[in-house]
């Protein structure tokens, strides 16, 4: 059995916009890098014996294809992003885990269909055959069939790996960061379900990302709906991808690919149409058990009522009003056998129309995988989210980059620098004591730094305060104290130093864009 | 050329007491759930048919040799002593970068000597030869070379991969983490370098445990000692690795290679002896600076003269009291070109003779590593330490285990329970209340959980503090609330529960322990 369990909220195109952040000076440049890299190699070799010394460097100096490093500002809001998802996710009482990044080729075997090419594998060394980890659901399911875990909540951020063709430019890599969320264990119905869908809301709302809709549907009435419209069941799968695309295409090509391609009849196609085209809320649970071809479908019913079930619930949790019950959402039908859920980022407000910029989490249950890994076939229901942090953090690099606002990529709280020459040894005594108090103290690594390059370090670097010593300071007992933004200074006595220090640092934070 | 660049620290064997890990039930037993798995593996071909239909379960459940997963209880462990780490990190400025898992194996090509054996290279599907990364500063070199970075202050964390043949039972695995923190830029001598023996010093005061000592040693001062003892400038590299042995076997044996097999005379292996003996404070340097032997060598008095600054500042940096100026430390030295050092931990206290349990972090400088990667051979220096995390998770996951510490893997403050049927929705709604205002709250899944059940999970999760709804409590528009450690139990009026939430948790931390 072939299983398509991408979650492709993970890999998805950079958004308009983002483009400018290869003209912005607080990224680094790996293409300009490689090409000066490739120009200098030729340089090189044009150059013959005076270049070839340097025998170590015979090669292009670059990451692998559709990899990238990640630079001091990217990392910077990475982990500001990262933080605030863990905290959610820690708020709901989850457990954290890891697995290694690559597993036994088997392990991955028949789980992803056709993008199982997509695979890397490891060279054969002798020994096991391995692959590096695809997505973090397969592993998840290994560590519970393996470790016979019945129940549990855990979140996993980490990299996955996808020999895909990366377009760069669209943000798509062939190493990204996955973060997921799941519940296991046997529970009433909808309850952790509920709980999933409010864990998105919560972390796109404390992200600061704008509006968002989070759309729900439910397998069960995506196949009732199928079998009303006389859908015959070996083409459920291929008519789900069909309807799967209609976040990109619009009805009419879609009605092509299912007539035209998959053999639909015209009429079927366009009760499919009318279904898919409803989205609203509660009512529209309400409406469509009236629908004397949907209740024909015991599976259609199925899903009705548990859709009934889970908008009660998000209506208890407060979610209720960024939720769209859509039956245009298909996902990935093959992995889920429950609710699949979907959030959506809209436009900025206000600037006419909500434009949807695309998908930035997404999951649903699943309660068939586990089973898979369990050598008595044991099933371990789930369910689970994965929210699209790559996505979100081109987002908010594209954000930042169009503010210009200058990020902080340390936590300096305090600068020490000297006024005169010969003060370095005094400089370190001052940086021991504010370490020793917990300070995040940094001075010049050069015995006799001009003052001027010192200040100037401190503005580029937005550390908020530094200290400058001096001879007559030193014989007075004080030091000099400067707010690097408006430049004023007062003498403070040595003795008073981390009172006044612990005072004016209170309410100061790195970051205030993240 | 053939760099030796493997910082040993990161890979050592598991501490004695640490097999007592298996037996403890707060770690997953990856053996035995793969003995188990295997077990069941043969009798499902046994029983044939009947087992036959889980088509997808034909292999033995497990990670890859010498891998393993990380549980939430080791996961807390990790999270707790990276945090430390880092805010030490951060202390002194640093920034962080990430790299990826892999890079063209011509980057990593004659930087590991014979070790080059151990790197995983990736299966070649078409396109560029990878393999995994097999520490973290090579890369680091890669980044500087590539993004012409003259100087930064960065940490890194992240697993490095190599094939050795891992003895689980010793605590080596084949992917491990590394936790790197270097300086690289062109400074005044030995500024930075002390910085770094500061931040090993404040790591390991830090993390708690027990006494160790920073051995101090220079590269200029052993190559200077084993020219004035009169051995062949060809082989300062072989006698140097002999050196490297001190810290396992007694001179005798290091003697006997050195003579045996590495064909010095008894007589200058003698003189090496006297030396390579030493160990002290900044008199012995004071010392060796009047040693008519040493003294003829250059090299040896540069080595002395920077000792003596590095232990200067070391005392301004309040270190002095731990470090030791050790003849013996040699450490990879066709990689360091400077200072080395290495902390090693010693016996508990009071516990008789302070016994060395091992290194758990070691550096030093090398200032000729970039260069390698670039095209004009544009040198930057770096000086930088390696922590020993694994180690250190080790010694701690022992030290819990010996304590039989019952560990929090999550940080649930309260836990919302029902006495009676039915009020499942009035414990998601007043979930929904606490998660509102940033409480980290969990209820039950199930609809109608027993009250003692709920209360059982309670004390087993160490959760402090369970709501308690009832329908009177409901009506009267209270809650009960209890302590789970003492079980006393408080009325509380619900439009107060936040305030006296938040000052019942005001001061309770999950994990006392770590």
């Amino acid at each position: 059995m072939l299983l398509q369990i991408i979650r492709s909220v993970s890999q998805v195109p950079w958004p308009v916009g983002c483009a400018k952040l290869s003209t912005s000076p607080i990224f680094y440049k790996p293409q300009v890098a490689e090409e000066v890299a490739k120009l200098l190699q030729l340089k090189a070799q044009l150059n013959g014996g005076e270049e070839s010394q340097n025998a170590n460097q015979k090669f292009t100096l670059k990451t692998p294809k559709g990899t990238r490093d990640y630079s001091p500002e990217q990392m910077a809001i990475r982990s500001s992003v990262l933080d605030k998802i863990i905290s959610v996710f820690k708020r709901h009482g989850a457990v954290t885990i890891d697995t290694p990044i690559f597993e036994l080729k088997e392990v991955l075997t028949g789980k992803y269909g056709e993008d199982s090419k997509l695979i890397y594998d490891l060279k054969d060394q002798g020994g096991e055959i391995l692959s590096l980890r695809y997505d973090l659901t397969v592993p998840f399911a290994r560590f519970l069939a393996m470790n016979k875990i019945s129940n549990i909540k855990r979140y996993h951020i980490a990299k996955v790996y996808r020999r895909d063709n990366p377009s760069i430019s669209r943000g798509r890599y062939r190493e990204f960061y996955q973060c997921d969320f799941d519940i296991a264990g046997v529970y009433d119905e909808m309850i952790p379900d509920a709980e999933c869908v409010r864990v998105v809301y919560e972390i796109l709302s404390t992200l600061n990302l704008g509006s968002f809709v989070i759309k729900l549907n439910h397998r069960k009435l995506l196949d009732g709906m199928f079998e009303a419209c006389g859908v015959p069941a070996e083409s459920f799968r291929s008519i789900c991808s069909a309807v799967d695309k209609l976040d990109k295409s619009p009805w009419e090509e879609v009605r092509k690919e299912m007539v035209d391609e998959k053999g639909l009849s015209g009429e079927v196609a366009d009760k499919i149409g009318e279904y898919v085209r409803l989205n609203g809320k509660i009512e529209l649970v309400e409406k469509l058990l009236q629908d004397e071809h949907l209740i024909k479908s015991k599976s259609a019913v199925e899903g009705l009522e548990a859709m009934k079930t889970v908008l009660k619930y998000c209506e208890i949790y407060g979610t209720s009003d960024m939720i769209s019950f859509d039956l245009s959402l298909a996902r990935g039908l093959d992995y889920y056998t429950g609710i699949i859920y979907e959030a959506v980022l809209l436009g900025e407000s206000g600037k006419g129309d909500d434009v949807a910029v695309g998908s930035v989490a997404g999951g649903g249950r699943y309660d068939n995988l586990v089973g898979m890994f369990d050598p008595k076939n044991k099933q371990v229901p789930c369910v689970g989210v994965s929210i699209g942090v790559e996505r979100i953090f081109a987002v908010l690099e594209s954000k930042l980059s169009a503010n210009k606002s200058k990020l902080r990529t340390t936590e300096v709280q305090v600068y020490v620098a000297s006024a005169q020459k010969n003060l370095f040894e005094q400089r370190m005594l001052l940086c021991k004591e504010l370490w020793d108090q917990g300070f995040k103290v940094e001075h010049s690594y050069k015995k006799n730094p001009k003052l001027l390059a010192q200040l100037q370090y401190c503005e580029e670097q937005l550390i908020p305060l530094v200290i400058i010593l001096g001879e007559s300071e030193i014989q007075k007992g004080v030091v000099k104290l400067r707010n690097v933004n408006n430049r004023e200074e007062v003498e403070v006595a040595r003795n008073e130093l981390g009172i006044e220090l612990h005072k004016r640092l209170e309410n100061y934070k790195a970051n205030e864009a993240l």
